[in-house]
């Protein structure tokens, strides 16, 4: 078995982001009238994406994607990588494919010809900080287990799952199958549990797979809650260290704790100067963390360059990084 | 003649701006392969747009044009205005089109069915905050004289142009209708410069238009030395006095100097911690500068909310306001 010449491969929801600064009311109505989650990602269909849109103020727009955002920040460390995910052939697919590959991922998933559109996400940033997202998948649901590369994954160390692919039938297909060449190859499977709601929806299936198939997981406290179906994360932090070789549990503005073998490893959450836009903070966690990881540094110092990543991109809106990401490493050492 | 409900309203080229950070050796290897002006803007065509995208890194993407740009911080400010511009039938269009009219900014003007694509500006910001722009105009240059809507026009205080609209002939036509339009109404026109080189490719032009239908002149410090050919900026300053009843003429970080009548009004900088990104600076500046005329207020204040604007969009990435600027109308008092 040859070295892989990658550091992780990720397989999720090619998504084009569009953000957009509301007040709190604009939620609340929002929330009354469909039933948006406030602070959570919500899946919409595509005729109410298109009203939703004609609702909300101007909008930046950027590529996004949970696991397509860690690729960024994962290649801003300087690391190699790879992408599976599913752009229709359209102007938005482009502005996904352009932004990913000018960092040089590799990402030569075949898009979607016919049919849905590139997939959006709309996402409403409230003055605290905390986004709303409202996700149209569009083409990215059309993503199979066809799709997924063996030859690419079993040239990275890590295949990383998003767990918002769970959301779909055939998605949750390609993410099996991905997970099992990643073994065959005896490489290492991480998966993000990406949401609560997200959790909520599928837990089965997610407890399922995590103790079958999953070496190295990411979830934020309320995702490992829900995981778990306990209230306190205590409870739920001794639930997972059985399960997993690696959890790496985020606690927001608490930091983090990561669960690894026979150690427990808590570090602080880096300092802001003021919050913008928490969009992409996880995602951006789970990339530094998987760079120290593929680099094969102690768990202290991946998750320091996971607080680091996300401190960085909670400063700016948006959710991919706006500096380089190689001055952390030295300021996690 | 009824009074005009309307502040302003632009006629400019309707862009959607992909922004990216670039080093300066980025720029200078662009520069001498194919004449990229450093700091400024040059025209590119389609296959070069898209062979330039796919050398540069991940973007941003935001509704712009300088004019529309313009439009985005009069409404800020709480104006009430309209803009006039040809976007295609795409994506992009689509996301320009959202933008204007979110922020209740009148945008009528019929997409371009068939033909080009929605023009876009390819910027690349370097560590400095200095960017240089890359224009595929696209469907923008279908502007003619058959999409001003006089009615609009007669029924806003200000007609603003933009100068890079001169860069095509359909477009000064319809520039001149505009102007046209706005005078018959009893009302004033407006025109930015945009560029040293746009006013180097259409000096003569630009001096009969300033002199026969401008009322209200905004230039940089550059643009106004190119347009009367001077070395020294207290030469063009005097040549403009006579041509025009304002002229608002920005200095950078020197702040701006405002000549009216039998009055020259010198205001400073606003103070920025940190400039990131230097797009959009005139466009936001003349945003306030026309708020306060339109409400009837002393030039040293119109100025005061330009400069505050101003400091604001250079702050970040993007050329449009990501803060309200209303809570600059008591700051400038």
């Amino acid at each position: 078995m040859s070295k892989p010449s990658l550091g992780v491969v990720a397989v999720g929801n090619a998504l084009v982001d569009v953000l957009t600064q509301v007040d709190d009311a604009f939620i609340k109505e929002q929330n009354e009238k469909y039933g948006m989650e406030p602070g959570a990602m919500t899946l919409i269909e595509e005729v109410r994406a298109v009203e939703l849109y004609a609702q909300m103020p101007e909008g930046i727009e950027s590529s996004g994607g949970s696991a397509g955002n860690t690729m960024a920040g994962f290649a801003s460390f300087g690391g190699k990588g790879g992408f599976i995910g599913k752009v229709a052939d359209d102007d938005l697919g482009k502005i996904f494919q352009h932004d990913l590959r000018s960092m040089g991922i590799r990402f030569d998933t075949q898009p979607l010809i016919m049919g849905s559109k590139t997939g959006r996400c709309l996402i409403l940033v409230t003055p605290d900080a905390q986004r709303t997202m409202n996700t149209f998948l569009g083409a990215s649901v059309e993503l199979t287990a066809g799709d997924i590369d063996k030859t690419l994954i079993s040239d990275a160390q890590v295949t990383y799952l998003e767990g918002y692919l769970f959301d779909k039938e055939n998605a949750k297909n390609a993410f099996i199958a991905a997970a099992q060449a990643a073994h065959k190859a005896g490489h290492r499977v991480a998966l993000t549990l990406s949401d609560p709601f997200c959790v909520d929806r599928h837990r089965s299936d997610f407890l399922k797979l995590v103790e079958s198939h999953v070496d190295i997981l990411f979830a934020n406290e309320e995702e490992i809650k829900s995981l778990f179906m306990q209230d306190d994360f205590e409870d739920a932090k001794s639930a997972i260290s059985d399960h997993v070789e690696v959890a790496a549990l985020t606690r927001g503005p608490k930091g983090c704790v990561i669960i690894g073998d026979n150690e427990e490893i808590t570090v602080d959450a880096a300092p802001v100067d003021k919050v913008i836009d928490t969009t992409g903070a996880g995602d951006q966690f789970a990339a530094g963390f998987l760079y120290g990881f593929t680099q094969g540094r102690p768990l202290e110092y991946c998750a320091k360059l996971g607080t680091l990543a996300a401190a960085e991109v909670i400063s700016h809106m948006g959710p991919r990084p706006q500096a380089s990401y190689s001055d952390f490493l030295s300021k996690a050492a």
